[in-house]
């Protein structure tokens, strides 16, 4: 790529970056938590249809995805799951096709009382914009929005089909990006702006999620005695499932990648709920699960493990050995992905164009880095043979209190992102 | 009392028992947990007065309350807690004067999957009537009803004021009854036919309700090490309650009605909610606290030493030490009660009178007991010099599933109430 060519492609970004900054609060303000995407959707998709991209949008239909490698079981009906793909079709034929995609879902703000400011009113302040999504990763969908405005800003477009998608479902099962990949969608890479503060994922982990029911004979605290505590009866299965993490994590398991790491799995009781009255002894209690996997753990291995170790604890349990608990899977059911094991040439171009755009921005050498969750990556690269690149902003407190997004580091984000699709797709006149 | 009217009053009671169980049928039917409690008191109202007694129905007024003896904090408004009492003057001035007392407030029914029949739906299969709240304690307020009942039958009323008392809250404070005795109402005797299976209770424990609210920072789960588990951090809080629970127990710290019981005291942890998302560590947990006192132990000191066993815990948690716990009281602050210390003459007399009158209907002598759960009796034993009788029917599995109650020994309660009310009172024809 030129020198020229890079330029006005980082000037058109900083030309813009005003109105990228009000994009991104705007897409911030939407309280787009599970189930309540449609704001946001409506939003992204107008932005793509004024910018003159043709707009799919549809609602997820679970029986055309079930069947397929890498789907998550949910609990309850997809109705409200919307995922909107703008669409560019390049001219030439000797361009490579481009998938940029983003999720529009965000997790849950906790009590509003420990932000520092409403979650869903995002502000600047000192560089960095803050609210919930807006790193987590409202950043990385502007990003990827305004490199391709950067590109039209400088008279060109992409030489090769780009699909920009903008899907739900990230958070807990990637039956958004699945979707869009049943759907039809491929491309020959896709790029993912996760923050992950502008290095390039190479590994990242597989995440399981499951409910564990408890349920048994409550009955007056008087006698509690005779009765048994389902919410106590939750304390020895959660010490195992940590026994069992901990095993997980033991040196010999881990892959390349994660060998330095002491603790890349983390198992997480997430939630949990039990009982009715102070009064009554519980005959109830539900704790939910996320554990983390190594690429290359098989998913049905795992849950069988899980399965065994929560029965052994409850079997050694006098009240759950006459009511064994129910184990509920109501999401992730994600394998891990390591772009580092994908040998191709295909995996090596694409690393490499992102490099030259890194360091093109930066004047440093892209960083590599195996994370410890899960992205909507793995569809890509597992299931349809297309390397995935995860790269994209500055966050901090992703899922925590005061989220917030590196602004700058989005801009340079944004700028390497234009110059990837440039060098990726190649460029024509618009 | 003559044989002739012990046998008139029986008679009366067997007459009209079938009408008593569809009463207790109906009572049952109506759904009055917590706040829910309108349209079994409407029932009662409506009941009382086609009796003929004078209805008193009002709503709690918390400041009427709030700074007396016995009082317990309320989370919450007291906008639908209505008691009601109906009233019969006595003509006569050697009766003396009785409260009959009964709540009408259930508990919740806990995941209805566990009952057997619709818990608001009361059936009745062998002798026994099954339903929330059928045996804790609405065949009690039949009872206390139709054995007045029994004595209009045979042309009958009590030579002295009779205060049908039909309260809520007992089940999370007593501010129902407390309500009462700020209202005025008093006697010499107060009958509460708790299920208790026909033993008269001689002592009670007290009872103390208290939440712990556990907060602190999350971070998505990629970087659990560096966040706090909120819901984990329970665990060794409640620990350490066990052991004060213990200690608490000991034989050292027994009075003499519960120094034959092991473990009279018990803490309940009754409901526990935190988090808000599987794959977010959470940040937020609260737990409901039961915990019984022994008659004679003081409600100040029993919370000084629970929040200090939290408190001390906490420190001991790196997570917790930066970030300590609040206790909030959202329920009972209930003293013991033991009828047994009771050396008066009219508490002698009182269990005197009911002694002949449960002998005068079963032939047995009446059995005395040291419950391990806490009623309104303490209203009236501790704060209105009032010898409060808790002697009502058996039931089964109150608090639990598949609650009810022997309707044989509800027959036999009324009768022995029937011939209570009418020794203790005096009568005079109608």
């Amino acid at each position: 790529m030129s020198d020229d060519l890079k330029n006005r492609l980082s000037d058109a970004v900083d030309t813009a970056f005003d109105r990228q900054i009000a994009f991104l609060s705007e897409l911030t303000s939407h309280p787009s938590t599970r189930g309540n995407e449609q704001s946001a959707q409506e939003f992204m998709a107008g932005e793509l249809a004024a910018r003159g991209y043709e707009i799919d949008r549809w609602q997820i239909d679970i029986d055309e995805i079930r069947h397929l490698p890498g789907f998550s079981p949910v609990l309850g009906p997809y109705e409200d799951a919307v995922n909107v793909v703008g669409i560019h079709r390049g001219r030439g034929e000797n361009g490579r096709s481009l998938i940029l995609n983003g999720h529009i879902d965000v997790v849950p703000t906790g009590p509003l009382d420990m932000w520092d400011s409403p979650p869903f009113e995002p502000r600047v302040d000192e560089g960095w914009l803050y609210g919930r999504g807006g790193g987590d990763m409202k950043a990385g969908l502007a990003s990827n929005l305004f490199a391709l405005d950067a590109l039209t800003a400088c008279g060109l477009v992409p030489a090769a089909d780009v699909f920009f998608q903008s899907v739900v479902e990230e958070e807990c099962t990637g039956n958004g990006a699945l979707a869009c990949l049943a759907r039809g969608y491929t491309a020959d890479a896709a790029l993912i702006p996760e923050p992950f503060a502008e290095h390039v994922v190479t590994a990242q982990l597989g995440v399981l999620w499951f409910q564990v029911h408890l349920k048994g004979l409550p009955t007056h605290v008087a006698y509690a005695g005779t009765g048994s505590n389902a919410i106590e009866a939750a304390i020895p299965l959660i010490s195992a499932l940590h026994e069992m993490e901990h095993r997980w994590n033991a040196a010999e398991n881990r892959p390349a990648d994660y060998a330095h790491m002491d603790h890349a799995l983390n198992l997480n009781i997430g939630r949990i709920e039990g009982g009715d009255w102070t009064s009554s002894v519980p005959a109830w209690c539900v704790f939910d699960v996320r554990m983390g996997l190594f690429p290359g753990q098989s998913i049905d291995d795992a849950k069988a493990e899980i399965e065994q170790v929560i029965m052994e604890a409850a079997r050694e349990n006098a009240f759950l050995r006459n009511s064994l608990p129910e184990i509920v899977y109501h999401g992730f059911h994600a394998e891990g992905y390591a772009l580092s094991q994908d040998g191709s040439a295909r995996a090596a171009d694409a690393i490499s164009a992102l490099e030259r755009a890194h360091h093109g921005i930066t004047g440093d050498a892209l960083e590599r880095e195996a994370i410890t969750a899960t992205t909507d990556a793995r569809f890509f690269g597992l299931y349809a043979d297309t390397p995935a690149l995860v790269y994209g902003p500055r966050a901090e407190a992703i899922h925590g209190f005061n989220e917030r997004v590196e602004l700058e580091s989005m801009r340079r984000v944004t700028k390497a992102t234009a110059l990837f699709i440039a060098d990726w797709c190649g460029t024509e006149k618009v």
